[in-house]
């Protein structure tokens, strides 16, 4: 099985990942890790920059006794010119156990993944999906929140182009949370209703601050960063009309002073954010056993 | 014992090769990994860009259990100026159990492999040789045909430059096949009695197609690349004066529609392009596995 | 614990490394492997740069059984203007079990290791320090010599950048050595008493010579690169000025023919360069080995 989007897991599979990352959470806080994928091949295949997804695949794959090799664009064939399809015939012969690829066009990996035997992880494509991105998150705010049901999630930001955001608002609603998108007019989906970051965080008990690209900013905003902040960023006084215990997320890399004040970036009281990268390497492992072995 | 040229390896060498990629080869398949070079140490230096060979060897050495090790260019002295057998001095004095070197210059390997005390294995040098290419299209072969001896393979291209072309100019008469070396004449060495692409391919049972460089098509031929296909490249025609139950290979990444026809490159009964890739893991551990641990 | 300097280490653990290093050294030579970091993690993360320290890390952990994963910089989010603080925030939250760290800024490490939980180890920071270069200086200077203790030794060249100096004229001291630094006036530090190169070479027991960087060569001596052999430089005549059995070093990468003699860095008699990398692998074992399990 292949995970390129929220919709290719079942509701079953879904609560398999979210119980097993919260037992691999446990346990790499312990730094133990296990062999339950001794001797199997990951290909990391990331056409995009990445620190975090990279690094937190590839520490999934070790954790589990598996070998990460990766594939970067400075080294590949794509220079030369060669077709995604026949980049994917090649390393479909090699046999490895699975393969994740990030890749900036939409859609890529389920290209991709019609040509690879092995199973497939959309480790983010263009502004599709970026389903294990969802997938910790929804781990995150259970092991705060003990349960995502009735959760009221504001996700504020560049929701037009954000993969984060769009896997989000299919997952979390299955899981029974209120799922509010906003931001800027510019930056919004034009099939969806356009209500303003304070309306979306008003009595939330989630903000999710995405990342907006600074080059967006000027061309699609006309705006300097600081007035992002302003109009549409996390400040202390906008975070005030969220539920008195709300808690703040990012996905990162963040743009401190443009889209989330520093102050609230650094809350540990308040933010998760370093809580969902931790989850993001249990949350990796667990759809790395889930799609190689088929799970417990 | 190095692997620097097909000329590096005795009869019953190859033959052991060809052999154990069989067995690998099924293996693979079934994704085994075995542990036979437990604890052994590669390092893969690849100073050209390569997606399959760079994956290929790495994926050899972990499916025997070594850790593979990349240095990239990028990641290199080499900006620094430091000469190329300074930089093997430094890497010989780490002590890895197996070197495969890439690298634009004819003979880098070999330079190298005057210093470096572990074996080294060419992974392509230039224009002069790539034996592992060359082993896995015999094993390729052997694995479709069930011998090498006898059959009739025109190798088509940029003969020149290609260091395919050498390495399977050596070995497969070696194992008793008939080669036949055919190019645009701007691109055949001048040693090398110039016949055509058609009288090549004529009666042949194995077509082997080069990748040309799109630079070259301008600059040596003064050709746009439409126009390669036509008086040098694979096309249905070309293919039907082979033997009727004729076979196609590349070494890859492909130009579609320069030197091969979509339609060849993609036809399962005829193209054996990733049935090589496939085989080339194979090789690959045959080889890591008899020059580190003396094979059998 | 972290190494971020040399005086992160306390005598015994000094004592332990070299000492240990010595075993792993013999180990090394008959490429033999271990387990004992069996299942770690350590990340590499190098800023700037390099092919014998980050080879030299890497193939140190997984000679202990561990498993690397490099960072490289031109994957990273430094791209997407992400802080240091930031970027360590996330590697931390991922429970690496060790992070091996090269930055070009002074103190870099530092900053990190005051937010990753795990053992930092400072593989180069700017022109502060290089503690596991002074550590494995120490060790081939022991190798070779049966002590350190009462050697005299001169470190010339380009002190004023060098971390690699500053991090030797800690340790080799502590050792019970004579240590005398001398270099162009230009690039002595201000606090340093300006000695000749001829005068700190006079009767020492070992020369180590630095990298001098071509680009200072001309704005900071308005030299080129021939002029410094003669003025600064490690020629035969000036080596006669040391002990009949002094011994040669270099950290490595060379400028043959600007800071040493082609005659002198190949002759294996005098020159301790292979070595020094030989004990480089040795002693960032029985490192990570000491700050990831507390060493024996």
């Amino acid at each position: 099985m292949d995970i390129l989007s929220i919709d290719s897991l079942s509701d079953p599979q879904i609560a398999e990942i979210l119980d097993r990352s919260e037992l691999y959470f446990a346990g790499n806080r312990g730094r133990r890790s296990n062999e339950r994928l001794h001797g199997k091949i990951v290909f990391n295949l990331f056409y995009e920059n990445s620190t975090r997804t990279a690094m937190s695949f590839a520490t999934a794959a070790h954790r589990l006794g598996a070998s990460a090799i990766a594939l970067s664009v400075e080294h590949s064939s794509v220079k030369k010119g060669e077709t995604l399809e026949d980049t994917a015939r090649t390393l479909n012969a090699m046999r490895p156990d699975a393969l994740v690829i990030r890749h900036r066009e939409n859609g890529a990996p389920a290209v991709v993944a019609e040509i690879i035997e092995a199973p497939v992880l959309n480790a983010g494509d263009g502004t599709n999906e970026h389903p294990t991105q969802a997938l910790l998150d929804a781990a995150a705010i259970r092991n705060k929140f003990g349960r995502i049901e009735g959760l009221k999630i504001a996700i504020c930001g560049d929701i037009r182009h954000s993969r984060v955001a769009r896997s989000n608002a299919k997952l979390l609603p299955r899981l029974g949370a209120e799922v509010r998108l906003a931001g800027p007019p510019g930056l919004m989906p034009n099939d969806l209703p356009a209500i303003s970051v304070d309306e979306a965080i008003d009595g939330a008990d989630i903000v999710m601050m995405l990342r907006v690209q600074r080059e967006r900013l000027e061309e699609e905003l006309g705006d300097a960063p600081g007035e992002y902040l302003s109009r549409y960023g996390l400040t202390t006084d906008r975070l005030a009309k969220a539920s008195p215990t709300a808690v703040v997320m990012h996905p990162g890399p963040m743009n401190r002073g443009v889209e989330i004040e520093d102050r609230i970036a650094d809350d540990p009281d308040r933010s998760l954010i370093t809580l969902q990268v931790e989850m993001g390497v249990a949350v990796r492992m667990a759809c790395l056993e889930l799609v190689v072995s088929g799970g417990a």
